[in-house]
Protein backbone atom coordinates (compact mmCIF):
# COMPACT_ATOMS: atom_id res chain seq x y z
CA UNK A 1 0.00 0.00 0.00
CA UNK A 2 1.19 3.53 -0.50
CA UNK A 3 2.49 5.58 2.47
CA UNK A 4 -0.01 8.67 1.73
CA UNK A 5 -0.67 11.60 4.40
CA UNK A 6 0.56 13.76 6.52
CA UNK A 7 1.66 13.44 10.47
CA UNK A 8 -0.30 16.69 11.73
CA UNK A 9 -3.42 18.47 11.27
CA UNK A 10 -5.69 20.62 12.59
CA UNK A 11 -10.06 20.86 11.93
CA UNK A 12 -9.91 24.95 13.08
CA UNK A 13 -13.89 24.80 12.73
CA UNK A 14 -15.05 22.67 15.69
CA UNK A 15 -18.79 23.25 16.98
CA UNK A 16 -20.82 20.69 17.72
CA UNK A 17 -24.56 21.63 18.15
CA UNK A 18 -26.47 21.02 20.87
CA UNK A 19 -29.44 20.27 19.85
CA UNK A 20 -30.39 18.16 16.64
CA UNK A 21 -34.36 17.13 15.39
CA UNK A 22 -36.24 13.57 15.16
CA UNK A 23 -35.15 10.54 16.81
CA UNK A 24 -32.88 9.11 14.21
CA UNK A 25 -29.69 8.20 15.78
CA UNK A 26 -27.68 8.91 12.05
CA UNK A 27 -29.18 12.24 12.17
CA UNK A 28 -28.09 13.52 15.51
CA UNK A 29 -26.15 16.71 15.16
CA UNK A 30 -22.42 15.37 15.21
CA UNK A 31 -19.21 15.97 13.99
CA UNK A 32 -16.24 13.84 12.84
CA UNK A 33 -12.46 13.28 12.19
CA UNK A 34 -12.35 10.95 9.27
CA UNK A 35 -9.31 9.09 8.95
CA UNK A 36 -7.43 6.79 7.13
CA UNK A 37 -4.42 4.86 7.59
CA UNK A 38 -3.00 3.43 4.59
CA UNK A 39 0.03 2.34 5.37
CA UNK A 40 0.97 -0.92 6.97
CA UNK A 41 2.00 0.19 10.58
CA UNK A 42 -0.32 0.92 13.25
CA UNK A 43 -1.27 4.73 13.38
CA UNK A 44 -1.22 5.82 17.37
CA UNK A 45 -3.10 9.69 16.53
CA UNK A 46 -3.41 12.21 19.58
CA UNK A 47 -5.79 14.54 19.85
CA UNK A 48 -5.48 18.05 21.39
CA UNK A 49 -8.34 20.16 21.97
CA UNK A 50 -8.22 23.92 21.83
CA UNK A 51 -10.54 26.67 23.20
CA UNK A 52 -11.32 30.86 23.34
CA UNK A 53 -10.75 30.66 26.84
CA UNK A 54 -9.26 28.00 28.77
CA UNK A 55 -6.13 25.99 27.78
CA UNK A 56 -6.34 22.60 25.67
CA UNK A 57 -7.62 19.65 26.72
CA UNK A 58 -5.42 16.48 26.07
CA UNK A 59 -3.90 14.93 24.40
CA UNK A 60 -5.50 12.04 24.03
CA UNK A 61 -5.08 8.66 22.29
CA UNK A 62 -6.55 6.43 19.41
CA UNK A 63 -5.01 4.06 17.20
CA UNK A 64 -5.55 3.04 13.56
CA UNK A 65 -4.60 -0.41 12.74
CA UNK A 66 -3.03 -0.65 9.29
CA UNK A 67 -5.26 -0.61 6.33
CA UNK A 68 -8.30 0.63 8.28
CA UNK A 69 -10.20 3.88 8.40
CA UNK A 70 -11.32 5.43 11.70
CA UNK A 71 -14.09 8.36 11.57
CA UNK A 72 -13.88 9.40 15.11
CA UNK A 73 -17.06 11.32 16.36
CA UNK A 74 -15.46 14.46 18.04
CA UNK A 75 -18.11 14.15 21.17
CA UNK A 76 -16.55 10.69 22.03
CA UNK A 77 -12.86 11.17 22.21
CA UNK A 78 -11.33 8.51 24.90
CA UNK A 79 -11.48 10.25 28.14
CA UNK A 80 -11.63 13.66 27.39
CA UNK A 81 -15.18 15.47 26.99
CA UNK A 82 -15.64 18.27 24.47
CA UNK A 83 -18.73 20.59 25.32
CA UNK A 84 -21.64 20.94 22.99
CA UNK A 85 -22.37 24.39 21.75
CA UNK A 86 -18.90 25.54 22.20
CA UNK A 87 -16.20 26.82 19.75
CA UNK A 88 -13.04 24.91 19.54
CA UNK A 89 -10.01 23.72 17.15
CA UNK A 90 -8.06 19.93 17.45
CA UNK A 91 -4.65 19.59 16.56
CA UNK A 92 -4.25 15.72 15.84
CA UNK A 93 -0.48 14.24 15.80
CA UNK A 94 0.10 11.00 14.42
CA UNK A 95 3.16 8.78 14.26
CA UNK A 96 2.20 7.63 11.06
CA UNK A 97 0.98 9.28 7.66
CA UNK A 98 -2.99 9.64 8.02
CA UNK A 99 -5.52 11.38 5.76
CA UNK A 100 -8.00 13.45 7.84
CA UNK A 101 -11.08 14.75 6.43
CA UNK A 102 -13.67 17.01 9.00
CA UNK A 103 -17.40 16.61 8.60
CA UNK A 104 -20.35 18.22 10.44
CA UNK A 105 -24.17 17.25 10.72
CA UNK A 106 -26.73 19.85 11.71
CA UNK A 107 -30.05 18.70 12.52
CA UNK A 108 -30.61 21.78 14.37
CA UNK A 109 -33.23 22.55 12.58
CA UNK A 110 -36.15 20.24 10.75
CA UNK A 111 -33.52 19.64 7.23
CA UNK A 112 -29.76 18.29 8.00
CA UNK A 113 -27.04 20.53 6.80
CA UNK A 114 -23.55 18.94 6.03
CA UNK A 115 -19.84 20.86 5.58
CA UNK A 116 -17.07 18.74 4.74
CA UNK A 117 -13.35 19.81 4.31
CA UNK A 118 -9.91 18.27 4.31
CA UNK A 119 -8.60 19.30 7.44
CA UNK A 120 -5.27 21.11 7.29
CA UNK A 121 -2.23 19.13 6.79
CA UNK A 122 1.08 20.34 8.58
CA UNK A 123 4.31 18.07 8.06
CA UNK B 1 -2.94 21.68 -22.64
CA UNK B 2 -1.60 22.40 -18.95
CA UNK B 3 0.03 19.53 -16.90
CA UNK B 4 -2.17 19.98 -13.92
CA UNK B 5 -2.36 17.80 -10.98
CA UNK B 6 -1.49 14.79 -8.83
CA UNK B 7 -0.54 11.04 -9.11
CA UNK B 8 -2.49 9.86 -6.16
CA UNK B 9 -5.62 11.20 -3.62
CA UNK B 10 -7.39 10.67 -0.36
CA UNK B 11 -11.55 10.92 0.11
CA UNK B 12 -11.26 9.66 3.30
CA UNK B 13 -14.63 10.22 4.49
CA UNK B 14 -16.84 8.21 2.40
CA UNK B 15 -20.09 7.62 3.40
CA UNK B 16 -23.20 7.36 1.16
CA UNK B 17 -26.60 7.42 3.26
CA UNK B 18 -28.65 4.35 2.15
CA UNK B 19 -32.02 6.45 2.10
CA UNK B 20 -33.50 8.80 -0.25
CA UNK B 21 -36.62 10.89 -0.49
CA UNK B 22 -38.49 11.46 -3.34
CA UNK B 23 -38.77 10.05 -7.17
CA UNK B 24 -36.47 12.17 -8.97
CA UNK B 25 -33.45 10.10 -9.95
CA UNK B 26 -30.99 13.24 -9.54
CA UNK B 27 -31.83 13.55 -5.73
CA UNK B 28 -30.84 10.36 -4.98
CA UNK B 29 -28.23 10.41 -2.55
CA UNK B 30 -25.16 9.65 -3.77
CA UNK B 31 -21.19 10.76 -3.83
CA UNK B 32 -19.08 11.34 -6.81
CA UNK B 33 -15.07 11.53 -7.36
CA UNK B 34 -15.13 14.81 -9.59
CA UNK B 35 -11.65 14.16 -11.98
CA UNK B 36 -10.05 16.04 -14.66
CA UNK B 37 -7.93 14.65 -17.17
CA UNK B 38 -6.30 17.81 -18.82
CA UNK B 39 -3.41 16.06 -19.95
CA UNK B 40 -3.00 14.72 -23.73
CA UNK B 41 -2.78 11.21 -22.31
CA UNK B 42 -5.45 8.79 -21.58
CA UNK B 43 -5.35 8.69 -17.47
CA UNK B 44 -5.65 5.30 -15.80
CA UNK B 45 -7.04 5.34 -12.65
CA UNK B 46 -7.11 2.67 -10.05
CA UNK B 47 -9.68 3.17 -6.63
CA UNK B 48 -8.98 1.31 -3.13
CA UNK B 49 -11.55 1.11 -0.96
CA UNK B 50 -10.75 0.98 2.90
CA UNK B 51 -13.01 0.41 5.52
CA UNK B 52 -12.95 0.48 9.57
CA UNK B 53 -12.90 -3.41 10.47
CA UNK B 54 -12.16 -5.06 6.97
CA UNK B 55 -9.61 -5.52 4.93
CA UNK B 56 -9.26 -2.97 1.66
CA UNK B 57 -11.05 -3.39 -1.62
CA UNK B 58 -9.93 -3.30 -5.25
CA UNK B 59 -7.57 -1.50 -6.52
CA UNK B 60 -10.82 -1.82 -9.11
CA UNK B 61 -9.93 0.45 -12.38
CA UNK B 62 -11.21 3.48 -14.50
CA UNK B 63 -10.04 5.20 -17.58
CA UNK B 64 -10.46 9.07 -18.17
CA UNK B 65 -9.84 10.02 -22.03
CA UNK B 66 -7.44 13.21 -22.66
CA UNK B 67 -9.17 16.16 -22.05
CA UNK B 68 -11.61 14.56 -19.93
CA UNK B 69 -13.44 14.66 -17.14
CA UNK B 70 -15.65 11.76 -14.98
CA UNK B 71 -17.81 12.63 -12.36
CA UNK B 72 -17.37 8.56 -10.53
CA UNK B 73 -20.21 7.65 -8.63
CA UNK B 74 -18.63 6.04 -5.85
CA UNK B 75 -21.71 3.07 -4.89
CA UNK B 76 -20.46 2.20 -9.08
CA UNK B 77 -17.30 1.67 -8.85
CA UNK B 78 -17.00 -1.09 -11.50
CA UNK B 79 -16.38 -4.97 -10.27
CA UNK B 80 -16.16 -3.69 -6.62
CA UNK B 81 -19.38 -2.78 -4.28
CA UNK B 82 -19.35 -0.10 -1.55
CA UNK B 83 -21.76 -0.92 1.35
CA UNK B 84 -24.78 1.64 1.36
CA UNK B 85 -24.26 3.77 5.43
CA UNK B 86 -20.83 2.17 5.72
CA UNK B 87 -17.98 4.49 6.81
CA UNK B 88 -14.98 3.93 3.80
CA UNK B 89 -12.34 5.86 2.37
CA UNK B 90 -11.12 5.80 -0.71
CA UNK B 91 -7.24 6.22 -2.38
CA UNK B 92 -7.38 6.91 -5.76
CA UNK B 93 -3.79 6.62 -8.34
CA UNK B 94 -3.67 7.57 -11.48
CA UNK B 95 -0.79 7.11 -14.16
CA UNK B 96 -1.29 10.86 -15.03
CA UNK B 97 -1.63 14.09 -13.08
CA UNK B 98 -5.66 14.44 -12.62
CA UNK B 99 -7.40 16.51 -9.78
CA UNK B 100 -9.93 15.27 -7.66
CA UNK B 101 -13.27 16.80 -6.03
CA UNK B 102 -15.14 14.96 -3.22
CA UNK B 103 -19.27 15.78 -3.35
CA UNK B 104 -22.30 14.32 -1.56
CA UNK B 105 -25.74 14.86 -1.56
CA UNK B 106 -27.41 13.70 1.01
CA UNK B 107 -31.50 13.63 0.61
CA UNK B 108 -32.34 10.89 3.64
CA UNK B 109 -34.35 13.79 4.28
CA UNK B 110 -36.75 15.64 2.55
CA UNK B 111 -34.80 19.12 1.55
CA UNK B 112 -31.54 17.92 0.36
CA UNK B 113 -27.75 18.89 1.73
CA UNK B 114 -24.58 18.76 0.00
CA UNK B 115 -21.01 19.06 0.88
CA UNK B 116 -18.07 19.27 -1.09
CA UNK B 117 -14.33 19.24 -0.72
CA UNK B 118 -10.76 19.41 -3.02
CA UNK B 119 -9.21 15.81 -2.24
CA UNK B 120 -6.41 15.26 -0.26
CA UNK B 121 -3.34 14.99 -3.03
CA UNK B 122 -0.35 13.15 -2.45
CA UNK B 123 2.32 12.80 -4.49
CA UNK C 1 -0.40 44.88 -1.03
CA UNK C 2 0.99 41.05 -0.56
CA UNK C 3 1.58 39.03 -3.57
CA UNK C 4 -0.56 35.48 -3.18
CA UNK C 5 -2.06 32.69 -4.61
CA UNK C 6 -1.22 31.16 -7.85
CA UNK C 7 -1.48 31.38 -11.48
CA UNK C 8 -3.24 27.53 -12.30
CA UNK C 9 -6.31 26.36 -10.60
CA UNK C 10 -8.74 23.21 -10.93
CA UNK C 11 -12.50 23.21 -10.02
CA UNK C 12 -13.24 19.66 -11.06
CA UNK C 13 -16.86 19.39 -9.68
CA UNK C 14 -18.80 21.77 -12.12
CA UNK C 15 -22.38 21.07 -12.33
CA UNK C 16 -25.25 23.66 -11.92
CA UNK C 17 -28.63 22.52 -11.71
CA UNK C 18 -30.98 23.25 -14.48
CA UNK C 19 -33.93 23.94 -12.02
CA UNK C 20 -34.39 26.21 -9.10
CA UNK C 21 -36.83 26.75 -6.41
CA UNK C 22 -39.43 30.56 -5.98
CA UNK C 23 -39.03 33.67 -7.48
CA UNK C 24 -35.85 35.45 -5.11
CA UNK C 25 -33.13 36.34 -8.11
CA UNK C 26 -30.54 35.45 -5.64
CA UNK C 27 -32.21 32.09 -4.45
CA UNK C 28 -31.39 30.75 -8.27
CA UNK C 29 -29.33 27.36 -8.72
CA UNK C 30 -25.77 28.69 -9.28
CA UNK C 31 -22.04 28.04 -9.12
CA UNK C 32 -19.23 30.56 -8.66
CA UNK C 33 -15.52 31.02 -8.80
CA UNK C 34 -15.07 33.65 -6.28
CA UNK C 35 -11.70 35.13 -7.29
CA UNK C 36 -9.31 37.15 -5.18
CA UNK C 37 -6.24 39.44 -6.99
CA UNK C 38 -4.49 40.92 -4.06
CA UNK C 39 -1.80 41.84 -6.16
CA UNK C 40 -1.16 45.39 -8.19
CA UNK C 41 -1.67 44.52 -11.18
CA UNK C 42 -4.33 43.36 -13.32
CA UNK C 43 -4.61 40.09 -13.39
CA UNK C 44 -5.78 38.43 -17.15
CA UNK C 45 -8.08 34.96 -16.33
CA UNK C 46 -8.81 32.43 -19.09
CA UNK C 47 -11.18 30.20 -18.19
CA UNK C 48 -11.02 26.11 -20.27
CA UNK C 49 -14.31 24.15 -19.42
CA UNK C 50 -13.87 20.30 -19.89
CA UNK C 51 -16.56 18.19 -20.26
CA UNK C 52 -17.09 13.80 -20.47
CA UNK C 53 -17.75 13.60 -24.24
CA UNK C 54 -16.75 16.47 -25.56
CA UNK C 55 -13.47 18.44 -26.27
CA UNK C 56 -13.26 21.42 -23.75
CA UNK C 57 -14.61 24.71 -24.73
CA UNK C 58 -12.45 28.16 -24.54
CA UNK C 59 -10.58 29.33 -23.20
CA UNK C 60 -12.36 32.77 -22.80
CA UNK C 61 -10.73 35.86 -20.76
CA UNK C 62 -12.04 37.72 -17.92
CA UNK C 63 -9.81 40.64 -16.44
CA UNK C 64 -9.55 41.20 -12.31
CA UNK C 65 -7.93 44.80 -11.84
CA UNK C 66 -5.32 45.13 -9.22
CA UNK C 67 -6.74 44.91 -5.28
CA UNK C 68 -10.48 43.56 -6.14
CA UNK C 69 -12.79 40.95 -6.16
CA UNK C 70 -14.70 38.97 -9.29
CA UNK C 71 -16.91 36.19 -7.92
CA UNK C 72 -17.49 34.56 -11.16
CA UNK C 73 -20.92 32.86 -12.26
CA UNK C 74 -19.77 29.87 -14.02
CA UNK C 75 -23.21 30.30 -16.21
CA UNK C 76 -21.85 33.54 -17.57
CA UNK C 77 -18.52 33.13 -18.83
CA UNK C 78 -18.30 35.35 -21.68
CA UNK C 79 -18.59 34.22 -24.72
CA UNK C 80 -18.74 30.14 -23.87
CA UNK C 81 -22.08 28.58 -22.76
CA UNK C 82 -22.12 25.75 -19.93
CA UNK C 83 -24.78 23.93 -20.23
CA UNK C 84 -27.19 23.51 -16.94
CA UNK C 85 -27.71 19.89 -16.00
CA UNK C 86 -23.92 18.89 -17.25
CA UNK C 87 -20.74 17.41 -15.76
CA UNK C 88 -17.89 19.61 -16.28
CA UNK C 89 -14.54 20.89 -14.69
CA UNK C 90 -12.75 24.08 -15.15
CA UNK C 91 -9.38 25.10 -15.36
CA UNK C 92 -8.77 28.61 -14.81
CA UNK C 93 -5.15 29.81 -15.75
CA UNK C 94 -3.84 33.67 -14.97
CA UNK C 95 -1.24 35.96 -15.82
CA UNK C 96 -0.71 37.18 -11.46
CA UNK C 97 -0.93 34.75 -8.80
CA UNK C 98 -4.67 35.12 -7.74
CA UNK C 99 -6.94 32.63 -5.22
CA UNK C 100 -10.04 31.28 -6.51
CA UNK C 101 -12.59 29.43 -4.14
CA UNK C 102 -15.65 27.25 -5.66
CA UNK C 103 -19.29 27.73 -4.22
CA UNK C 104 -22.83 26.07 -5.59
CA UNK C 105 -26.26 27.07 -4.33
CA UNK C 106 -28.22 24.05 -4.79
CA UNK C 107 -31.92 25.66 -4.83
CA UNK C 108 -33.95 22.44 -6.64
CA UNK C 109 -35.93 21.89 -3.36
CA UNK C 110 -37.77 24.47 -1.76
CA UNK C 111 -34.50 25.04 1.25
CA UNK C 112 -31.21 25.97 -0.32
CA UNK C 113 -27.99 24.17 0.12
CA UNK C 114 -24.66 25.22 -0.55
CA UNK C 115 -21.12 23.47 -0.78
CA UNK C 116 -17.65 25.34 -1.13
CA UNK C 117 -14.11 24.31 -1.70
CA UNK C 118 -10.97 26.54 -2.24
CA UNK C 119 -10.41 25.03 -5.76
CA UNK C 120 -7.29 22.86 -6.60
CA UNK C 121 -4.21 25.35 -6.96
CA UNK C 122 -1.16 24.38 -9.35
CA UNK C 123 1.92 26.16 -9.98
CA UNK D 1 2.84 22.55 21.38
CA UNK D 2 3.88 22.06 18.09
CA UNK D 3 4.46 25.10 15.77
CA UNK D 4 1.55 24.17 13.14
CA UNK D 5 -0.02 26.55 10.56
CA UNK D 6 0.68 29.45 8.09
CA UNK D 7 1.82 33.35 8.10
CA UNK D 8 -0.95 34.34 5.35
CA UNK D 9 -4.22 33.09 4.29
CA UNK D 10 -7.39 34.33 1.67
CA UNK D 11 -10.74 33.28 2.40
CA UNK D 12 -11.51 34.01 -1.46
CA UNK D 13 -15.57 33.98 -0.97
CA UNK D 14 -17.13 36.24 1.46
CA UNK D 15 -20.40 37.03 1.28
CA UNK D 16 -22.73 37.63 4.09
CA UNK D 17 -26.54 37.31 3.39
CA UNK D 18 -28.72 40.39 4.90
CA UNK D 19 -31.24 37.76 6.02
CA UNK D 20 -32.15 35.59 8.33
CA UNK D 21 -34.89 33.24 9.08
CA UNK D 22 -36.80 32.76 12.74
CA UNK D 23 -35.66 34.43 16.65
CA UNK D 24 -32.79 32.25 17.17
CA UNK D 25 -29.41 34.18 18.15
CA UNK D 26 -27.59 30.86 16.93
CA UNK D 27 -29.24 30.96 13.48
CA UNK D 28 -28.95 34.25 12.12
CA UNK D 29 -26.70 34.04 9.28
CA UNK D 30 -22.79 34.56 9.43
CA UNK D 31 -19.66 33.55 8.74
CA UNK D 32 -16.81 33.09 10.01
CA UNK D 33 -12.87 33.06 10.05
CA UNK D 34 -12.50 30.42 12.78
CA UNK D 35 -8.76 30.33 13.94
CA UNK D 36 -6.19 28.27 15.91
CA UNK D 37 -2.96 29.74 17.15
CA UNK D 38 -1.50 26.24 18.47
CA UNK D 39 1.84 28.08 19.61
CA UNK D 40 3.24 29.81 22.55
CA UNK D 41 3.39 33.32 21.56
CA UNK D 42 0.29 35.26 21.11
CA UNK D 43 -0.51 36.33 17.68
CA UNK D 44 -1.58 39.79 15.76
CA UNK D 45 -3.55 38.70 12.80
CA UNK D 46 -4.94 41.40 10.13
CA UNK D 47 -8.11 41.52 7.94
CA UNK D 48 -7.86 43.33 4.94
CA UNK D 49 -11.07 43.26 3.04
CA UNK D 50 -11.46 43.11 -0.67
CA UNK D 51 -14.41 44.55 -2.36
CA UNK D 52 -15.66 44.24 -6.61
CA UNK D 53 -15.57 48.05 -7.36
CA UNK D 54 -13.56 49.61 -4.49
CA UNK D 55 -10.27 49.91 -2.66
CA UNK D 56 -9.67 47.50 -0.01
CA UNK D 57 -10.77 47.97 3.67
CA UNK D 58 -8.08 48.01 6.74
CA UNK D 59 -5.87 46.46 7.82
CA UNK D 60 -7.27 46.02 10.96
CA UNK D 61 -6.33 43.31 13.75
CA UNK D 62 -6.74 41.02 16.08
CA UNK D 63 -5.13 39.15 18.87
CA UNK D 64 -5.09 35.40 19.34
CA UNK D 65 -3.43 34.42 22.88
CA UNK D 66 -0.82 31.50 22.71
CA UNK D 67 -2.99 28.21 22.29
CA UNK D 68 -6.13 29.79 22.20
CA UNK D 69 -8.81 29.81 19.50
CA UNK D 70 -10.78 32.87 17.53
CA UNK D 71 -13.73 32.35 15.59
CA UNK D 72 -14.06 35.31 14.65
CA UNK D 73 -17.39 37.07 12.90
CA UNK D 74 -16.78 38.22 9.65
CA UNK D 75 -19.19 40.92 9.97
CA UNK D 76 -17.95 42.09 13.45
CA UNK D 77 -13.84 43.31 12.90
CA UNK D 78 -13.22 45.63 15.01
CA UNK D 79 -13.38 49.29 13.08
CA UNK D 80 -14.16 47.73 9.56
CA UNK D 81 -18.05 47.24 8.45
CA UNK D 82 -18.16 44.53 5.69
CA UNK D 83 -21.57 45.42 4.34
CA UNK D 84 -24.10 42.20 4.50
CA UNK D 85 -25.08 40.90 0.71
CA UNK D 86 -21.82 42.21 -0.35
CA UNK D 87 -19.18 39.89 -2.10
CA UNK D 88 -16.15 40.33 -0.74
CA UNK D 89 -12.74 38.64 -0.27
CA UNK D 90 -10.27 38.58 2.86
CA UNK D 91 -6.76 38.58 3.03
CA UNK D 92 -5.39 37.58 6.65
CA UNK D 93 -1.79 37.68 7.71
CA UNK D 94 -0.75 36.96 11.03
CA UNK D 95 3.21 37.18 12.52
CA UNK D 96 2.51 34.00 14.07
CA UNK D 97 1.55 30.58 12.37
CA UNK D 98 -2.01 29.80 12.38
CA UNK D 99 -4.60 27.53 10.69
CA UNK D 100 -7.76 29.08 9.48
CA UNK D 101 -11.09 27.38 8.50
CA UNK D 102 -14.26 29.49 6.94
CA UNK D 103 -17.41 28.91 7.33
CA UNK D 104 -20.93 30.20 6.46
CA UNK D 105 -24.39 29.89 8.14
CA UNK D 106 -27.17 31.10 5.73
CA UNK D 107 -30.22 30.91 7.29
CA UNK D 108 -32.12 32.78 4.41
CA UNK D 109 -34.69 30.51 4.54
CA UNK D 110 -36.34 28.51 6.75
CA UNK D 111 -34.14 25.81 7.23
CA UNK D 112 -30.43 26.34 7.61
CA UNK D 113 -27.11 25.82 5.10
CA UNK D 114 -23.90 25.73 5.77
CA UNK D 115 -20.75 25.50 4.29
CA UNK D 116 -16.97 25.05 5.40
CA UNK D 117 -13.54 24.85 3.63
CA UNK D 118 -9.83 25.42 5.14
CA UNK D 119 -9.06 28.79 3.61
CA UNK D 120 -6.62 28.77 1.19
CA UNK D 121 -2.81 29.29 2.96
CA UNK D 122 -0.02 31.29 1.29
CA UNK D 123 3.89 31.77 3.13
Amino acid sequence: MAEIGKRSWVIADGYCPSRSSGDDPAMISHEAACMLNAGNEAARVSFTVFFSDNEPLGPTDVVIPPRRILHQNLAQLPGLTVPKGTDYSVLIESDQPIVIQHTRLDSRQAENAVMTTIAFPGE
